[in-house]
């Protein structure tokens, strides 16, 4: 298995993030993937190798001109508004309500913030413009490697990107790498492919790309947000729309939930991913349905994994995995591992 | 000039508004009210009367019942939440990007604040419902009093409101004073109400309140939404819509202007009212045009609001002035009195 990970990722390291009320350390942290990394040498399985650099117009395939602007240069706006930002990350303090204007940008730097931004614990810092480019690069670098015939890659990279829409970000996520290696299979001359998030949180940047296309399934198990992040989308009556009608299935489950129920939306999903017959397969690899994760409220175990990835590879499907979420720090080189491990033997 | 005081204002005492990425003291402060109310008695003018308590379905003249029923609960489902609440302020930290839900309210509170809340500068206290509805109170009795035949009468309260939409809250304000004191008059039996905001700050909320509607003329003199906040409304091209189709009037001026410019404009939103031919005039009152505002960039200077209160005694309509923002404490008491004092010279 071809392994693409992002050098820069630790160019992003937010310091807070709001959570009820207050500032409190980021929870996105480096260290993420390098516990992954770690246990993938321990274990032997994998191959590094160099992702490519993504061009702009790799990027604007998914993601909308005017964003892409903002995000590259808004640290530097930032420190330019005062020098004295650098001691600190760039979060939302005020965004647009119904009814309010997104046709025209502000000059002032706060409210462009507010206008592609939907929470405040995802900081922009120095390195994130950075560390975001290069992690699309791992995806598509994955997406290139399912073209050239290979069975499986894995785009081992954070800042997650799953929740980050064509023109906004929020939850760690500024760029969508899973929709950015579907988008670049589709590229490569494959008519369908499917996306299936297995992520704690639902997928609504993935959904909202695809949400009026019939050529890219997406499939996401999560966390009912009736009462999970990102609470305004992930509702299971949510189908697709126009051409895209049928190809979006949510499906949340209760906070609690043990591996027997996450299983069988397993199977539910990857029945899915069959019926549409795709030519390859993206999973959005969250691993914060660990009962350890200390944000999230599943309780699957390390062993679950080894079955998620057995059940995975059984679709038979040329498969790449991109790193989504995942906080239980320690455990979770061994859980993502153990995905990949279940899926190759 | 009768005057309704809110004497629950200081029941609403925000501890930290976030700005430019950080949490800082809030600007809104009882003080406010009281220099007012200390200034107008060392001036012997007005006569202080206890204003009604307005029940529900006044409110709702104005807001959405869904809102309405969060604003009310918010804070005990807060403490409930977590006893250790009480000790900060309720903050959003997640909201809807556009796509996303709004037709599901979440259970989980953070969510729920969000899909009201348009900026994360307007805590939610202990007492912030208590002292709206009082607030709303006091508009909507110094309405009463010119359906009851007096000249002009004054609502001093806070927090202020012409930033709150039906359905949403920002920018410090919770419920919409001048929105209420608006409705009561039609209510009333009057055909026709205009509504003048001379906050430093577009009056969004009462904007967007009004846009689709004939009846009632909602004009701004403010700080241009390119640069000053709220941003993402009060351009100049926003005429209303349908049945209020040239029934909204915005002049943006940009930040820096002094008084000449700004009674030129105030000029042209008073001819628009004239025009208009309403059976009275609210007059959003904010003192943030001030030159020494804190947050604000006019150049105003405190005895201009004397010409301030003549020109808009010239139009000869009964009017009630309803207090909106001004942040420079100490001035506020000589300035807002000045402009009172200039309308019944």
């Amino acid at each position: 298995m071809r392994v693409f990970a992002n050098a820069l990722h630790a160019r992003h390291q937010g310091r807070h993030e709001m959570y009820r009320g207050r500032l409190v350390p980021c929870v996105e942290v480096p260290a993420r993937v390098e516990h992954v990394l770690g246990e993938l040498q321990r274990r032997g399985i994998g191959t590094l190798q160099a992702p490519v650099e993504p061009g702009i117009e790799r990027l604007q395939r998914v993601h909308d001109p005017r964003y892409l602007r903002f995000l590259q240069q808004a640290w530097a706006d930032w420190v330019a508004l005062d020098p004295a930002h650098a001691a600190f990350d760039l979060l939302p303090s005020v965004w647009p309500a119904p009814g309010m204007r997104r046709d025209r940008l502000p000059q002032e730097l706060s409210a462009r913030v507010g206008l592609f931004a939907f929470d405040a614990g995802s900081p922009i810092t120095a390195g994130t413009w950075v560390a975001a480019r290069a992690g699309a690069g791992c995806a598509v670098s994955a997406a290139q490697a399912l073209l050239d015939g290979e069975r499986c890659a894995f785009a081992l990279t954070r800042p997650p990107g799953h929740h980050a829409g064509a023109d906004f970000y929020g939850g760690y996520c500024f760029l969508n790498n899973s929709a950015l290696a579907a988008q670049a299979l589709r590229d490569g001359g494959m008519p369908r492919i499917a996306i299936v998030d297995v992520d704690y949180h639902h997928g609504n940047g993935t959904q909202s790309i695809f949400h009026d296309r019939g050529d890219v399934l997406t499939v996401s198990i999560h966390g009912d947000p009736r009462t999970e992040y990102p609470f305004y989308l992930g509702h299971a009556d949510e189908r697709g729309t126009g051409a895209g009608e049928g190809c979006n299935l949510n499906l949340p489950l209760p906070r609690g939930s043990g591996f027997d129920d996450w299983r069988r939306a397993l199977q539910q999903a990857l029945q899915a991913v069959a019926d549409f017959a795709p030519g390859a397969l993206v999973v959005a690899l969250g691993l914060d349905t660990f009962e350890g994760d200390p944000i999230s409220g599943f309780r699957l175990r390390s062993a679950d994994y080894l079955t998620v990835g057995a059940d995975l590879a059984a679709l038979g499907l040329p498969t790449a995995f991109v790193f989504e979420g995942g906080y239980a720090v320690a455990e979770l080189g061994l859980n993502t591992v153990n995905v990949l491990e279940g899926f190759l033997r």
